[in-house]
Formats: structure tokens, C-alpha cells, sequence
């Protein structure tokens, strides 16, 4: 079949205007929030279960690849286009189908906006803990392929922990429903959790199940600014040490608090060694006990100010300052490599330290952003694409930070996936014998490797 | 090789002291807690991975299967031997390699009871969430095999959410390390979360790594006491619905008060339709608050008596005779079938009334137990089984149990697998397409169908 041939069938599925081939269309959604990008032959909007059932078969028989889509925010290359493929675009399925605040369950389409839906649950008086620091614009798809965390999810885990069932069509075009509105384990092989953070190389999601919560009853965030990053990283530890487990614990250091500064003029001391963000929630009678043991902790560990955020205003201009950070590191140098390692907690002063180093030694300016209280860490190391040796030490910054996060006991990826980035440094973290694990649930599921091929691994 | 062969070959491998191939000991390791029983070749008990390794090569070798077990506690004949087989007793493989504090993590192996765990994390000011009923004998292997949960889950979860990491046997005696001490996401497919609930039928535990909490500053425990089963369910459901979550809210009915009271003397009373205990925990303050919103929820739904645990030995009691009831039924008839559905919470009290009427068109006596804020009940149908045609309506009141939960949006298990008893309920759950994927997953890891064959679905 000519490319001009699947265009045409795809536009019969889907409808004219749910197809893009064009040149726009075809660059628009060639790139992700890495540096990567490609070209496939077509970008595809499934409205239905039954436009992905059908988009599935077509591409078995005409011998093409499907690459899945939410917003494109992750930072692994996990929905770049390659070769002989059409990129299936979910944002055009994106409906709440139902809010059971009875059961504790949302359900929803995979293209629907993180935000959306918490903007809809707060009506209701719940929310959905994961919350990715791009949940503007992410989709709980894309959420789920990659497994995310957020700032949250120190105290309330990771997206897996939230994901109670699904409906999915299989790469022959089979549709199955896992799980549901059930809490308990999941009879036979648990499907819904293989599938929770596989990059969209096994199934395509059409359905979600989510477990909600009930919005909490108190909120208090603080924050703590210290000349020094070494004590922002010994507070975290000495709070996770006392048993206090905040909502968050989110750490910038100098480079990224003058860059979010720049972008957003939150009133951020530009002359500090680093920040915390520290936010707990519960109920009302706990929250001033808290907040002074929290401050008990700060003070010893030298903080130079502490201070609570007294207005809603207030919070949000934090939390601004914090979610676009990422951005705004594009006002210090052209281009960005984030790196979103995870260790132990109680090594993550070492890592910060290493990461240091690591930036001193391969003469290379790199910010420290974490989720601090789960060791989820993304140093973001800066540079100019344009200059080639540069480059060439990005990418021995990143081997040695993955390295290290290695030799402390932690792993290469906290909720960012593998993709195409990181698949090279793969083996570092898993055996053969696991490498071989991967490949057989790989070609148990998806034998012709027709879903986001090349992505977690090479087979 | 013949049957004396291989005993021999599998004390070279563990001792002579750590086989068992007289009939006592096959008779021994032959049973669980259900009705079934088998025998084997033997019963071996490794002492480390080495050994484990050893017997998985082995009995490639001289082609017999593995039946992992771990204290025979579970409810679906998942530990049962058949034919040309070898009984992997890990009761004996029962050492807390570490408890790091710091990091919220225990590391044991896989025979370790699950009491003498929380014994040695209470010195230490911590716990591990996932409580079985049978807590004093189950083992942590065994809870991981079928996903255990327990009266504290529904405030906290099963078993799949506290498990970081495992190192396993692979059927062809490779071993692999997955997960470990972090908190996020597992790079590549989630092997650790493929292994917990998988019944032994995937690959054998050496080691696991539990996530461990603080124990919380406070807690209380009530009882509340019901004229009528269905006013103590309507309690469930307005609990739920009042967005407050108990660390527990455990159901006993009429027959099981008093089989419970027979076994214990705990003072129950006998003339009650239902009772409830409430457990909640957190900080000291809210602990009042909690307990009146809840005392008054209680009388709203025509509580006859609420009264809170006083002391320590007060509470102790009424765990003690939730705990005993299951064995509790021996007094009344000499058999029972237990059964583990799940519905969606918000509909426990159908489900509550469907087994009442199940119960009256069978003929049957039946004790309604159940984990009632997550929705896992576990009727148990009462029967002498030396009476056929009793023993054929048992069957046909669990098929129709079974039938019910799913209609109501449930599931057939919540924490006990599949095992021998539920497999031919399975595909009334899932699709043929389901059932191919959990054939593809069986055969991806254990194509010559060493590991408990036969368990979950027949191949």
C-alpha cells in the first residue's frame, strides 16, 4: 500500500479532519519535549475504541507502524515517529465518562488533560494524586505509558498506584477490559500493571479506571531558602528521618530559582543556594504541629528563611515559579538535557553532591530540580546544540549521572520513561537475563512489533 | 530418573534433613486450607537462592515440577501437589535480611511469617501495612503469590502496593533482581508487579524488598453492635460515602459472632444481627472528632450499641475473635468453602442481600466475614462434605456467589488467587482474549510449564 493509500484508508476510518499528512501536521507532531524528532506518514485522531480497532487492523494489513500520543510532554523521545508509521493522536478522545464519588473511581478517555480532570473533581470535592509539573497540558494517557510521579507523590506514590483498570486494544485489534472499579488484586496475571509504564509498545489505552481521593481537609505549603544546597538535601533527609511524610518536598537550586525567577517574577531570592517547597496536608488540628517540627528541622539545618505561604495567591505563585521552571532554564542557554534519576532517599544528599561534581569536572552548567522526599532527582544539564564538543559533554554528564545513581542503589528513570533516550544505558540498570524478560513480554504481547517500535529497547 | 533418584538428588542438593519424602511428610505438605489435598514426590526446604536455583536446574533435568509454598494458608488449593512433583517449602528460607529505617524499606526472604516481620518492626517504631487474618502463619512469599490484603487495606492497600522490589528464580534457574529500595517507577516493563498475585506459576521467590510506614501516633478501635446485617452495611456504605477512610472496617455476622464467641469467649454478643469493628489512626488530635462522626453515622443507621476499646487487652480481644472466626466454623458443621469476592464498595449492601438470598434458596447456612470497606467479602457456605448432595448445592450457591459479584460490577477474587477452586470460574471474569493474553504472559516466562502448573488456568 503507497503512503497515499493509507492516507486515504486512514481518512476513512477517522474522518478528513481527523487525519493530518500535510508537512505542518507531519512536523507539528514529529517532536516531543526532548531534542529528538522524525517523520512518519501521517498523524491520526481517533475518536473511538472502535477508530483504534479499526486503525490497529489497517496498520496489520498494510504493513505500518502506530506511535501513541497524548501532548507529546515526555522527555524520553517515547512518541517519536520513525520510519514506516502514523502517529496515533489521543487528544481528540478525551471525555470524563463517568466521576463515582461513591466508589472512589473516575473514568476516562486516555487524551483527557491531567488539569481537566482535576479541575472537574475539585467541583466534587476530589482530586487524582498524580500530578505531573506538566498537568496543564499532559494527558492521564501519556500519564499512564510513562508511569508519572509529580510533586505529590511523595506522600500519595506514583500514577501506578491509581490506575485500577483499563480498556485496551491489543496489537491484533482485540479490545480487553483489565480490572475495574475494585480495590483488591486482580484475579489471573495483572494486566492492568504491566501495562501501567510501558510506553505505549504493548496495547493502546482507550479507557481508564482512576482511583480518586477526597480532597484534603488542610493545606499548608511553606518555604524554606538556604544558602546552601548541601542543607536544602540534609533537611530533606533529616524530614524523612523523623517520620514526617509531606504531601511534597520539591528542591530548586540557585541556577533554576534565577531562571523561574526571570520567567515569572515570584519574588524568589535570587541569591540563595537553593529552595524547598514543602507542603503537607490532613486535617486542620494538625497542621500548626507540623508545620513547627517541619521548621524545628529547617532551622537546624541552617535554613536562612522560612516562611509560610499565608494567601492562595501566595501558594499559586510558588507553585507557578516551580512548573515552569523547566521552561525557563531556555533564557540561560539554548538547549536543555534532563535527566529524571531516582535513588534511595537516604543517598539523595550524595547524588546532589555528585551531580555537583559531575558538573564541575565535565565543565557543564546544570541545575538541580527534585522531587526531593521520593529521591526522584531531574538534574536539567544546559548547553547550545550548536556547538558540537558541548554536546559531547552532555552526553558524558549524562552517563556519569546515571552511573551514580547506579552505584547508589537507584535506577535510571523515576517517571519519564526510557524511550529512545535512554535505551542505551538500559543494560546498565538489568541484566541479560532481565533484558531477556522485557523482550519476551514484549513479543508475547505485540509479536510483529507494531506499537512504538525501537522504544524501551532494540529488539 | 526414578522417584528415589530424585529424593537423592535433592538431598545432595539441601541435606538430607531438608527433605521429606516419607508419606507423613508428603502427607503433611498435601494440603492447604481448603478442601483439597495431592501428593508428590517430596517436600524439599531450600535454605538460599543457590539451593532454589539447584532444584529449578534439576528439575529441568529430570523433568518434574515445582509447587512453591509457603505456609499453606491460602483459600484456592494453590499449593496443592499433583503428580511428578516436588513441594518448594520456603518455610525454612525465613531471615529479615535488613530493615532500613531511612529509607522505608524491609528486605526478607520469601518464608518469613508476616507476624514475625511486624514483631521486629514494631521495636523499631514501624510496621508493614498488609495484615492477612492468618497473620501469625502466613508467610510474606505467600502473601506476595496471591496479593493478600487484610482488615488495615482498606485504608492502606494490598499487598502489590508495599512490594519495591524481588530477586526470583526464573524457570530456566536464571535469577533476577527487580526494583529494589526506590519509590518511582520501574524502568522497562514491570517485572515486580507481573510477579505479585501470580500464584507461583511465574517464577520463585528468593527475596523481597517491602516498603515499611512509622506506626501511626494514634489509634482507636470501636464496636458496633446491629440488630439487622443490613443496618451494619448501610453503615459501611455511609462511611465510605462521608469520605472517611477507617484503617478497618471488618464485618461479622450473627452465625459468626457466635462461632467466634464459642472459639474465644471475647464476650460478643450472641443475639446480635451483625457487628462491626471500626479501627481508625493518625494524629492524637483528630482521633475524637473521627470517633464522633462516626458514632453518629453508626446511630443513623440504627446502631443498637457503639462502644469504644478501653485498654489495650480489650482491643486485643475483639482481634483476637475477628481472627479465629474463619477456624471458628468447625464448631457448627465440620466443612466450610470460603469464598473472596469483591464488588465495588458503594455496592456491598446488594451484595450482602444476594448472599442472604443465595443462602435461603440453597439451603445452605452461610456466614457473612467480610474486609467491608473495600468490598471483599468472603462468605463462608457451611456443609458436612460427607453429604453429596449438601456438597452439590455448595457448589451451586458459589457459582451463583461468584455469578452475583460479577454482575454487580465485581470480581472473583480479592486476596486468595485463583489456585485449583475458582479456575473454572475465570472465564465467566474475562474474555477468551483476556485469557489468551495470561496464556501468552505463562508461556513468555515458563514455556515447559514447570511452576505450579495447572494453577490459575489450565494450559
Amino acid at each position: 500500500m503507497t503512503e497515499k493509500d493509507v492516507v486515504e484508508r486512514l481518512e476513512e476510518i477517522v474522518g478528513k479532519k481527523n487525519v493530518q499528512a500535510d508537512k505542518i501536521g507531519l512536523t507539528s507532531y514529529g517532536y516531543d519535549a526532548t531534542l529528538l524528532s522524525g517523520v512518519g506518514m501521517a498523524t491520526v485522531f481517533p475518536l473511538s475504541t472502535e477508530h483504534v480497532v479499526k486503525l490497529v487492523k489497517l496498520a496489520n494489513e498494510a504493513g505500518f507502524t502506530l506511535i501513541p500520543r497524548g501532548a507529546g510532554t515526555n522527555l524520553s523521545g517515547g512518541t517519536i515517529p520513525d520510519g514506516r508509521c502514523v502517529t496515533v493522536n489521543f487528544s481528540r478522545m478525551k471525555k470524563i465518562l463517568d466521576i463515582d464519588t461513591e466508589n472512589f473511581v473516575a473514568v476516562v478517555e486516555p487524551g483527557l488533560v491531567n488539569f481537566d480532570l482535576q479541575a472537574e473533581l475539585e467541583k466534587k470535592g476530589f482530586y487524582y494524586p498524580p500530578d505531573p509539573a506538566s498537568y496543564k497540558a499532559t494527558t492521564l494517557g501519556g500519564n499512564l505509558a510513562e508511569c508519572s510521579g509529580g510533586p505529590r507523590c511523595f506522600k500519595y506514590g506514583v500514577t501506578r498506584d491509581y490506575i485500577l483498570g483499563l480498556e485496551v486494544v491489543l496489537p491484533d485489534g482485540k479490545v480487553i477490559q483489565t480490572g475495574g472499579r475494585n480495590f483488591n488484586s486482580e484475579p489471573g496475571y495483572d494486566l492492568t500493571r504491566i501495562l501501567v509504564g510501558s510506553e505505549g509498545t504493548l496495547a493502546l489505552l482507550t479507557k481508564i479506571f482512576l482511583r480518586i481521593l477526597p480532597l484534603p481537609a488542610a493545606k499548608k505549603t511553606m518555604l524554606a531558602i538556604y544558602n546552601q544546597v548541601e542543607d536544602a538535601s540534609q533537611t530533606v533527609s533529616d524530614i524523612v528521618a523523623a517520620g514526617i511524610v509531606p504531601t511534597t518536598l520539591e528542591m530548586m537550586d540557585n541556577l533554576l530559582i534565577n531562571t523561574a525567577e526571570d520567567a515569572t517574577g515570584a519574588g524568589l531570592p535570587r541569591d540563595a543556594g537553593a529552595l524547598l517547597i514543602i507542603e503537607i496536608d490532613g486535617h486542620p488540628e494538625d497542621m500548626d504541629e507540623q508545620v513547627e517540627t517541619i521548621a524545628g528541622i529547617c532551622k537546624k539545618a541552617r535554613v536562612r528563611e522560612f516562611k509560610m505561604a499565608r494567601t492562595a495567591a501566595e501558594v499559586d505563585q510558588l507553585w507557578l515559579a516551580r512548573r515552569v521552571v523547566i521552561g525557563s532554564v531556555a533564557r540561560r542557554r539554548p538547549s536543555y538535557s534532563l535527566q529524571d534519576i531516582t535513588v534511595p532517599r537516604s543517598m539523595f544528599p550524595n547524588m546532589v553532591s555528585g551531580i555537583l561534581q559531575i558538573a564541575k569536572e565535565r565543565n557543564l552548567e546544570v541545575g538541580i530540580l527534585a522531587h526531593a522526599g521520593d529521591g526522584n532527582m531531574h538534574p536539567l544539564v544546559l548547553f547550545d546544540q550548536r556547538i558540537e564538543e558541548e554536546v559531547e559533554r552532555v552526553h558524558l554528564a549524562e552517563k556519569d549521572i546515571c552511573a551514580l545513581a547506579l552505584e547508589l542503589g537507584g535506577t535510571l528513570s523515576g517517571e519519564h520513561g526510557i524511550g529512545l533516550l535512554k535505551k542505551k544505558y538500559l543494560t546498565l540498570e538489568f541484566s541479560p537475563v532481565a533484558m531477556a524478560c522485557f523482550a519476551k513480554i514484549k513479543n508475547s504481547f505485540d509479536p510483529r512489533h507494531l506499537l512504538n517500535p525501537g522504544k524501551i529497547m532494540n529488539l
